[in-house]
């Protein structure tokens, strides 16, 4: 056996290295016997330590074993097959030229008004305490959230304890959370629209999931009276991505629903509660559930930072039993040290300055945009409420929404269809999003004014 | 109507509240009109537009209805009902005293060495980067996947592209992640024993799960040949928790397995690889893996901090495609500052000066514990590499799990049992786990004290 001296890697290694590539051409072949360490470090001219260091790697890795009073022996390691791979690894794909000038992307928030240096001032304060590498308890901080329950309080009704309160990394990591509680032969009955990401959460974690109708008032409950066993998903508040309000009157009735039938639940999420332009918004569903059958549910991401993942969810008693029982052993998703930082960014009041000038800077956006519209009177209607950051537009003078996408985009403009939210078919045509929150006043214009030359019938 | 003055709150809201209260409670009745906003304005002493204000909130949130060229009607809103509520509203319970003085639980990992002034600095210079504020692409920052590809092909032999690494908030997350990409019908195979979250997770998320039961060498690969559509959960640096290392024969096997039937893969929990002590640990299984049939798993949270929400997967090309299909809509779950800190902690080297460190100390941590728990010879082996962040004690004489931690306890002492670990009956007695990471030596050497006291027969 000839030992190559190893370049830079300690000798043993290189001692290692070799016997292991023998073994593995079939040079040394399953059941054949290593020299002793002795004759091997003398043959090498190297200490027995260094031959005992490769040795242990080898029987530690598996290649060889040790038999009491014998040496060391090749073991018998099956041929690695091969199969042919479907296709290559995959690499990026080069991202494609854009000749869209201005894109109506819903889901964007404006980030020009935020406090940056308020914010890096807190996050560089929470980094000097040492608790910012530990892990929060499961349900987060309970200082954030303290703050968070008392922001939800005054802001939107919400009574609920800290305990009740769970922070995730985002809604989707709070409704895989949910889905995780509730049985598996629980049904999910999601708004149609819908925010598409949670009927595809809930189908795919083994849920069945089916369509809650709405009208103008929101979720039909006639159709719900049969189900049992049911959670429902909704946007009370801003119906995404409608726009409508639910009236008190239809939050009665689903209220009433959901506390007469066995193991029924709403989850009310709130997702832009905090922009509402023209009126104060309706207290939150939560607030007028004496049943304990509403999950609240609420982000971070759009008021504070899209890069900031920290949402919130309030669980009823019923629930939050199973949470203890089930869930509370996983770790919290979410980071620690921006956690300790927006705990200090609510509680020292920036929270609800920031919030204050974005309605006032978000509401000017809004105007800007409808205002920018006005020619196309006859032609479009705004329909929803005036909240949020995009408008739901509906065409008057028949155009189609492929039609209406269509001309946009021939005239530089993306603007987003509404079918693509329906669970089935979309049951009416011409309705198309144009989201607001992240483009300046300039593209605003730009865009308005494009749209204008592609809407005129 | 009388109306109130309201104190601080402008007076259309003083209006809307009173108007509100007086619907709820019946003295308006459903169907009632209110005055005209002219002849109430002119009955309160305030401009019609007041009047407007409040009428337009009541009307928005569904409390009456405008009839054109009529006025104003109140709505038939039901009562709500109200159930008496099984059990009040939970509060913290306060926590237990504890008489314990040394707690050996596993998991914890050791602080002191943490480089924390050079993580602030690159947190903080993060920070000043606006990207901060924004959402990474949701398989998470380039730059980052990038750096961890590089550092697991140096350090572990992984093969992958960047486009194969997904970064998410914890295992746990990761774990949910896969689910959701496994067709329901896919059953679960995990290691027995087995990190527990592991299969309550994919249980509860629907899939059926069942043991894999291991020997010495780890998972018994036989079992498996009559299953297909099947993802077996394993980890074969370092099982957890017994600590035995999976030889390469056995790896080949089991690598023969996946590769030869229909849909079978492999979960490879790398959780600690980076903390080996005698010998360099064996490549990882991904690594020898031919047929795209590993999903490699592993995480910072032990190696850099557990407040840092960031682990790792890398996906087969075949799932990939499936995660690109199904979940990449899905937004990142990671806190974008922390990526970019994370970077550069890895770019600039410093987490590799980190973990060498970390390596030396823990390595004195466990040889000062083996060392302290010398007196207990003939009374308890430990099992398992010389690895990680725990001991596995068995005992030889005679003791049973159950005597092991009692005696303990008696002696002021927390040790952990083995069984919680199993799915099913735990298959020998005698065995527990000394978790030895966040203890200080002080802590060490009088937790070993005890031992030698409690478990001396």
């Amino acid at each position: 056996m000839v030992i190559l001296p190893g370049g830079d890697e300690p000798l043993y290694v290189a001692i290692y290295r070799q016997l292991r590539d023998q073994i593995q051409a079939g040079t040394l072949p399953a059941g054949a016997r290593l020299p002793s360490r002795r004759a091997l470090a003398s043959q090498l001219g190297v200490s027995v330590n260094t031959v005992d260091g490769a040795y242990s790697q080898l029987q530690s890795e598996g290649f060889v074993e040790s038999r009491p009073r014998s040496g060391y022996y090749v073991c018998v390691i099956d041929a690695l097959q091969k199969l042919s791979l479907p296709g290559r690894r995959p690499e990026t794909q080069p991202a494609q030229p854009d000749a869209v000038a201005v894109d109506f992307r819903p889901g964007g928030a404006a980030r020009e008004k935020f406090p940056f240096s308020v914010w890096q001032r807190l996050l560089r304060s929470a980094l000097e305490d040492p608790a910012s590498l530990e892990r929060t308890a499961p349900q987060g901080d309970p200082g954030l959230r303290r703050a968070v329950a008392d922001y939800l309080y005054e802001a939107r009704g919400v009574r609920c304890s800290v305990e009740q309160l769970i922070l995730g990394a985002g809604t989707d990591s709070l409704l895989s959370m949910l889905s995780y509680l509730l049985p598996n032969r629980c049904t999910v009955a999601v708004e149609n629209p819908v925010y598409n990401q949670a009927y595809r959460l809930f189908a795919r974690m083994g849920h069945p999931v089916r369509p809650a109708e709405i009208d103008k008032q929101g979720v039909l409950v006639e159709p719900l009276e049969a189900l049992d066993d049911v959670l429902l998903y909704t946007t009370p508040s801003h119906q995404y991505p409608l726009g409508l309000s639910m009236p008190m009157g239809r939050r009665v009735k689903l209220l009433n629903w959901a506390g007469s039938g066995r193991f029924r639940y709403i989850i009310e999420d709130d997702y832009d509660s905090e922009f509402r332009y023209d009126i104060r918004p309706l207290p939150s569903l939560q607030s007028a559930d004496e049943n304990g059958r509403v999950i609240y549910l609420g982000t971070f991401s759009r008021s504070v930072a899209p890069g900031l993942r920290v949402s919130y969810m309030v669980l009823p008693p019923e629930l939050l039993r199973l949470y203890e029982a089930e869930y509370r052993r996983f770790s919290s998703q979410v980071s620690t040290v921006e956690q300790l930082a927006l705990r200090e960014f609510l509680v020292r009041g920036h929270f609800a300055t920031h919030l204050n000038r974005m309605r006032v800077y978000c509401r000017a956006k809004r105007r800007r945009l409808v205002a920018a519209l006005a020619p196309l009177e006859g032609q479009i209607r705004i329909i929803g409420e005036a909240a949020g950051h995009h408008l739901t537009v509906q065409a008057v003078n028949g155009m189609t929404e492929r039609e209406l996408c269509d001309a946009a985009l021939t005239h530089g403009v993306r603007v987003y269809p509404i079918s693509p939210y329906f669970m089935g078919p979309c049951p009416y045509d011409g309705k198309v999003l144009l989201g607001f929150g992240s483009l300046t006043d300039q593209q605003l214009e730009q865009g308005a004014r494009a749209l204008v030359r592609a809407w005129q019938r």
